[in-house]
């Protein structure tokens, strides 16, 4: 047994410890500072349309002169970044091994390999999962999530996690609406009910529909830093 | 340090100790045996369809006289099993709690809820994941993995995994092929490359298309047993 504590005793109170990826987020974000960049961290499930989307935001930001990278994240393979690299945007693949989520250091470990200090922003695109990612801060500024018409309508009962933990929840493939059952304004209604403060975009990067107000978005907060 | 073993010392080997996990699994999966239920494992992504191809699947089993019950994973709420109870099959909900993934103690947990001895096939719908699923025994006999059109025909590059684990791959959504850009054959070579013992089906729960291969695929295991 300790002895007692005499009245004199300070009794030290640590509120909060940093976790190790905490720590590393931190070093992330002091760096993505110090250069400038916006940081948005995208999540999404498998086949959502995290990559599709990227490809046509990279083409607009650039007519508007903004200069993106991109992190991607996958458990194997790298045909995303090959994808990401045909617009000639810097990328970097970092894949996880088999973890459902990246974590602060590996986002660190891909920083060398981009010229952060020519970039405006940076996307990460985290590995497809709507329930991993989630816990792990990256050093990012804001946390988006995409959600795919054909997922359904239905997902924030069941993965409530996500949606209230994002700044921007972006449903995609919006030109597929004719063909599947999916109800936005019930899909707007269980977000809201979870996160009444996170706006919510409709899009298609194929016909374009709604990709001036998601990129004015980014823009805007761009604007903000 | 240990003192040096004499010549006659016996060195146990354990070539194998079972996971708390594995050996919950190995008493599910005499359970099951014991009331012979035929026991499938269907994994995929978040809205690739799961709950939709298990309502028809019950009806098809249904109409030939194979009585099926449900086991739906979800990280929160019970829309899942609300929806196959509208079937009347029987069916119990578990919330895994923040969990990406199903584990042999949760099914277990769900287990009594069952009426197992009227029940020829018992379907398991795990966590909406591509990942972590893959690595959890439950006591099943077989694994599935769906793969919906809208996701991607790229996915095996990016999820190799569960691929490589599975006993049948099922193409759902198969109505949407005229408005997607997915390569049936692309798919099948790439999850073959993985995997070359898998069939791999296509249907559509919408139009019926390809639901008597599958039906036909779960009633000859059920033969089988």
């Amino acid at each position: 047994m300790a002895e007692s504590s005499s009245a004199a005793t300070r009794v030290p109170v640590v509120a909060k410890l940093l976790t190790a990826n905490e720590q590393v987020a931190a070093g992330n974000r002091a760096t993505f500072q110090g250069h400038g960049n916006l940081v948005i961290n995208i999540m999404a499930s498998p086949g959502a349309g995290k990559t599709t989307l990227l490809l046509a935001t990279i083409e607009l930001l650039r007519a508007a002169s903004v200069k993106v990278g991109v992190i991607e994240g996958d458990v194997a393979s790298q045909v995303d970044a090959d994808k990401i690299a045909t617009t000639g945007a810097p990328v970097v693949q970092i894949n996880t091994g088999g973890s459902c989520h990246l974590d602060a250091p590996m986002v660190r470990s891909g920083l060398e390999a981009l010229p952060l200090e020519g970039l405006d922003v940076v996307f990460i695109e985290n590995v497809g999962n709507l329930i991993c990612p989630v816990s792990f801060d990256l050093g990012q500024d804001y946390n988006i999530a995409l959600l795919s018409v054909p997922e359904g309508h239905d997902k924030p009962y069941k993965y409530p996690g996500i949606f209230e933990a994002v700044d921007l929840v972006v449903v995609t493939k919006s030109d597929l609406l004719p063909y599947l059952d999916f109800e936005v304004d019930t899909f707007r209604e269980l977000v809201a009910g979870l996160n009444p403060n996170a706006p919510i975009l409709v899009v298609s990067a194929k016909t374009g529909e709604g990709m001036d107000t998601w990129t004015g978005w980014v823009r805007e907060k761009l604007a903000a830093r």
